[in-house]
């Protein structure tokens, strides 16, 4: 069969159309995407660009935080003429320690551009304040010059309780102060250092760039301000940022029960819970009427074993059977076991063996189709509270993987054993992550905090 | 084989969790929504309007838009008192046109909260002026009481050319004025209806009620203000009317060339072109050369059939190939003619003629998650400008479904031809559809200004 050229070379499954309106430069195709944040410290500048971060990686776009401040703390060692990092440091009349300054955000935007410019990476994300016009400026004119688009992205926060909790939990433990002083001499030198920083800011206008394309993130959400969105990637990190929340939560994960298929080691098909599979599904039951969950809703793939598995949560949780949440579809190979596979397409198991995450199935998925696929689920996930998800295997290894924050090239070896729930709940930085491993015959649940680690056999 | 209760009546594919946060009210989880628009005359509120109600139907939302005007209109020759509809109906100061005006808004709502109440529908979009904050609280209020979700879309416009286009090219041809007056006096008139609404104009502002929620779309989307967004409706609302643009463009879209498994009326399958089929690409490739589309992009299936259609367009046009674009997957009856269908899977075939739009081929999909697999498809079509879509016939039914606003059950009737082009151009209220039919032998296309017709023989 001919294939035509270019058909084969198509890594990405779904496409990103890049540009808005008629161009004739056809460089303008895919232009990289330079995100710099602009604030106060304080406003969670890091937190947006760390989680914009990794669902921009794990969508498909080659993304890395550039965070000025780790520049300035090589650099301001280096100059050996500072000591530390307090408030002073920061004062706008401090015309030594504004040259470190400068110079860390020049280092950080040529590694930027050398990073975008020699495909390496899509979009890089400036994480620093950016609080002057002028600052803002030369940004814009070095995107200009270096051919990339740039959005600014603002997070303004008046509201007292937001900026506290921010301090106290996240810059007390920032490197500036770790082992120099005790949390509360941190967090008085942070207040001041906003301070300092409040002389001198400009927040985003509209006027001060013709070409100026930005979102405000207003109170961490309540409200926004967009302007001038430019291209498929501008637009998708509007959307983000409207439907992520700050609301403590848990999410909550696990594979059907045991199915008839299972049991018999062939892949996918539509079977039923075995008898382990239903005593799954009645300890599952068991497990949430005791964990008591507030306004728990229930999403389920639409596979009969995993609508059994969900069958006896209590009816007042409110469930929905996504398609999007079906097992990955192998094709051609659907009913087989690995070794009829092995016998029947030696070749095809090579080929999966060698990049499972790209690997598609004939007829079928792959793991990077799935995450295609499943990107309306995390966008949804992202904008909900507590929220029980009752799937397969290769689905929940993307699912994992976007919230674990692992690379795309681990995601297929995530190992999800079977009868295990695993709860995650959200932090700033990262994710907890709670394994509860179901005995079936005690019906006893043990429970570890950890993250679920790579497969051993890696072939599943 | 058991089937959890449950799973059979799950007719929506896709789940719309509607709820974000906790609530133990379980009513609370799909409240019906009401989007009331907001703003002077001739600020697109109507197109907004349609257009919003044209894509949540086709997401599989039941949207109805219920237009003040034309309840007033009704109204006012009920009353008798007025004579047509001329600028001073719309002053302030007319106290029996205010009535007349009021009570046409109270009709509106009503009809509007039974049509949601009843379950008939799940969205009903409020177009009127809504210009001051009395009358929006008269609206939260009643919503409130009604138990409906309430959000506002108000459209603010200080361009005076994107103001004058509205009037010349709408409102000299409303309803108010046909056949009443010229359009140069229905052109005064109306502007000074727009004056007559700017002395009580009060924009939105966020003060104005705690529970506000809405989008301001500034100068027809180069900028946006969005306040309290809830729920996933109004999150995919604000999505949608930040990716749509005002910009002349055409969509083309068509079906690969004829391929092996056409020619033998086989379903699906990945077979290659035949002599016709080539024929037909080549012929495409030269109507792209005479058309000179600026910055056309081409976005194809993954299917062999559909990219050997488009390999020989100019390399210049930027294509890219989509997952999502790949035909309906027909599941059991993959490689399958009708007949062996009718003979193999009687029950099968007799499902599909009783429901097509929701009939789901075993191990494969139905029209409706063809649908909801192509909603980014359709996001990002309403984003760009030239486009040629190759795809397969079920998918452009959905697509064509939408541009021409038909209605989902008639969705899997549309008869598509091979070797046709259609071009869309959108305008304000519909959309223009051409059809260029290939005559393979003279390689000449013969052009038709009309929509496809639905199918004589509905099997296919």
């Amino acid at each position: 069969m001919e294939i035509p050229p270019g058909l084969e070379t198509t890594k990405r499954k779904v496409a990103h159309s890049d540009e808005h309106g008629f161009s004739d430069d056809l460089d303008q195709v895919r232009v990289p995407n330079v995100i710099v944040m602009v604030g106060l410290p304080a406003r969670g500048k890091t937190y947006i660009s760390k989680k914009l971060c990794r669902y921009l990686k794990w969508t498909g776009f080659k993304t890395k935080v550039f965070n000025v401040g780790e520049y300035r703390r090589t650099d301001a060692n280096a100059a050996d003429a500072i000591h530390g990092a307090n408030a002073s440091f920061f004062s706008p009349d401090n015309a030594e320690a504004l040259k470190v300054r400068t110079e860390s955000a020049r280092r950080a935007m040529e590694d930027m551009a050398d990073y975008l410019n020699s495909g390496t990476g899509s979009v890089a994300i400036f994480d620093a304040t950016n609080t002057t016009k002028d600052r803002r400026s030369i940004i814009i004119d070095f995107c200009k010059k270096k051919r990339l688009r740039c959005f600014f992205i603002e997070s303004v926060c008046d509201d007292p309780a937001i900026i506290d909790s921010n301090v106290t939990d996240v810059k007390v433990n920032s490197p500036d102060y770790k082992g120099l002083m005790t949390a509360e001499q941190a967090k008085e030198d942070f207040m001041n250092r906003i301070e300092n920083y409040k002389r001198q800011y400009e927040p985003l206008e509209e006027s001060e760039h013709e070409s100026l394309s930005f979102i405000k993130v207003i109170n961490a959400g309540r409200s926004f301000k967009v302007h001038q969105v430019r291209g498929h990637v501008q637009s998708r990190v509007v959307y983000f940022l409207m439907n992520i929340h700050l609301l403590p939560r848990s999410i909550y994960l696990t594979r059907h029960g045991q199915s008839e298929y299972n049991a018999m080691g062939r892949l996918g098909g539509d079977s039923p819970l075995t008898e382990d599979g239903r005593k799954y599904a009645a300890a599952l039951a068991d497990f949430f009427e005791e964990e008591e969950v507030p306004g728990l809703r229930v999403w389920c793939s639409q596979k009969v074993r995993a609508a059994q598995t969900a069958q006896h949560l209590k009816p007042d949780f409110h469930t929905e059977y996504w398609k999007a949440l079906d097992e990955l579809d192998a094709g051609i190979c659907e009913g087989l076991t690995y070794e009829d596979i092995q016998q029947r397409y030696p070749k095809q198991a090579d080929d999966r063996a060698t990049d499972k995450y790209h690997y598609r199935y004939p007829s079928g998925e792959s793991y990077e189709d799935v995450v295609s696929r499943l990107e309306p689920v995390i966008m949804e996930l992202e904008r909900q509270a507590n929220v029980l998800v009752v799937s397969h295997q290769a689905v929940l290894r993307c699912v994992l993987a976007y919230f674990y924050d692992r690379p795309l090239s681990e995601l297929p070896y995530i190992d999800i054993p079977l009868h295990s729930l695993v709860k995650l709940t959200p932090r700033a930085y990262h994710c907890d992550s709670t394994i509860y491993a179901l005995d079936l015959d005690t019906q006893e649940w043990a429970e570890t905090s950890a993250q679920l680690p790579l497969c051993d056999s890696p072939r599943d």
